[in-house]
């Protein structure tokens, strides 16, 4: 492992990624999807919509037998998947450029799969979720609007998928203004996550 | 490790844990707190108030090299911390029966602290985690009350702790009724945590 | 108007209304669906699947030269909406025993109309708030679920309501504990407000 | 009254506000507040830190046999003040121009009292208000750092308030973004009211 985060098992704080203007999961966030996808050492995860890579680097960390796939279609963001992936020294990412669902295709298999940024595909990326995850596997998806919340949780019950939970998530960070500190709020985050359940 | 737990690296689902009627730190708050702890392998957690040692348990799997210290008095989640130690494995976990500050002080070292319930003695827990942590130490503490909020926060500036964060989180949970998903709301939760700075 | 409730122009606190074992609006809920209903004093409201008749009585002492239709299918409410309506003096209120669709269709006509219960009955009441509506009246409802938060503002675009609003008030309460002050969380609640446009 | 606002009784919406960039209570937390002051018709309200002077606004067109108290010292805020008097006619609101506790201080007497904004002066606001609140008299305030709520709840429980209620108000706020509704967040804010007990 690098020296960027030599020393750490677990939480890696957001200012120790390299970021630029694309849009990160925030380490609260992060925390809690990373104990929804329940991964193992040898767990092999599909991140879409990748973003800077923060999920797929943490999960790197944590899966270090396992294997990561970034999937991500904007220049600006696989390149800083590229960064932070030799920051970290997270060998074990490779990232797809592609979008969604068509790059989900042709990954050989996976276990985990999390769904930060579905870009109009949720329905398409949670059909292949469920055709191609093994009994056990899991989804874990996020969302900030009514109606992927709702599609989500409808497509997930549909395609036969067990134990699926939601948790809105709304977390406020303080901020130091001298002798006061106010409590400025982040958007609610809704975490869905669920398990392939035995086909029939 | 047991059988209970042998195959996932991080996320241990609440409903594998022996409970009884202790309360637990429930599972996305235990997330955000493991992350805020930022375990080495080998850390030294004091866990303060460590209930049904839920906290313990997660941070014992993932400091392989390290070492828990359990605080707890009420006999009860003692018994449960016995339990749940045994059912996962927890081999380097270390049951300390006693009063939060006093047994504290007995233990020989500790680079992490954990105050999940500080039962009264808050102020005197930071006292205590300022004097012996080591340089960039970190104390993580929750609490659900206005008065050990503002206090935990002038204690910890006053004791020279740097990088002081305080995040508020607020949890809602779908429960299914038929047709319908209704989201219940847990009570809001406060994570403060802060590094130790250098001496001067 | 009673003795009950003489001195006070606006904000009935909770504990002034007779309630039984049937549901309540809350006092904060109803602050913001009292002032997103925006009633005039010469307002018709029809509140749909009234409870206690919070709303009703509420809306009864604003709209002076008014009217409330309380609709209401359960006999313990009823019973309920009676004791409060003479409690307060609310004489402008009509209590119309029956299910929301049906009831609703035999109403003369309204210019407000409020849903804090629909039953299953969603589409069916934005269709008939809808059909008989004046141009600008307005509609407010209230939900807790998912789906019924995702049909409610699909049915409103669907019908060609505008300026579609939907606020989500999460809210906790302090209760003391002697020395401290623990905030206590109600279940988050999705008030939707919207307009009737004017007909083509 | 003007034509702003000639046919509503309660509940204006915040774009019917004159602003400019002085920040205002928004829609929903106004109406809480309005409900927690608890104002009769006749009420006379000190309203300390009006800003924009919404809460006068409201209040003084409920309490139309009573009397508003808009206390402010910023020149752009005062100017705004006076337009939206102007505008929704509201001729019982009396401007003064000075700081929170010396203008509080120079109000001939009052039964209600709203402190939007305290200025550092929490604590002598808070004594003045006991000082001069008659019995039964209410007080409403609202903060969003945990310092002053702290010290809000200290204050009003040292000074003998009664009845002293404290709630925190997350709300989100949808936001059309074509197929899409994203919650947006804004900063939770506590509403803190108390009731002026009997003299002993």
């Amino acid at each position: 492992m690098s020296k960027r985060w030599p020393f750490i098992s677990f939480g890696i704080p957001d200012e120790l990624f390299i970021r630029g203007k694309v849009p990160m999961t925030k380490e609260e966030v992060r925390a809690v999807v990373m104990s929804k996808l329940r991964l193992n050492k040898d767990s092999v995860l599909a991140d879409v919509g990748a973003g800077t890579g923060s999920v797929s680097i943490e999960a790197a960390l944590h899966a270090t037998e396992g294997y990561i796939y970034s999937i991500e279609y904007k220049a600006e963001a696989i390149a800083l998947i590229e960064e932070n992936k030799r920051a970290f020294g997270a060998d074990n990412i490779n990232i797809i450029a592609g979008r969604g669902a068509e790059a989900l295709k042709g990954i050989p298999a996976f276990d985990r799969i999390f769904i930060g940024g579905s870009d109009g595909e949720l329905a398409e990326l949670i059909k292949i979720a469920s055709d191609r995850l093994p009994e056990e596997g899991r989804l874990v998806l996020t969302t900030v609007t009514i109606e992927n919340l709702y599609h989500a949780m409808a497509e997930l019950k549909q395609r036969g998928f067990e134990a699926i939970e939601v948790v809105a998530l709304g977390i406020s960070k303080g901020r130091s203004t001298g002798k006061y500190t106010l409590m400025a709020a982040q958007n609610s985050i809704n975490i869905i996550s669920a398990m392939k359940g035995a086909s029939k």
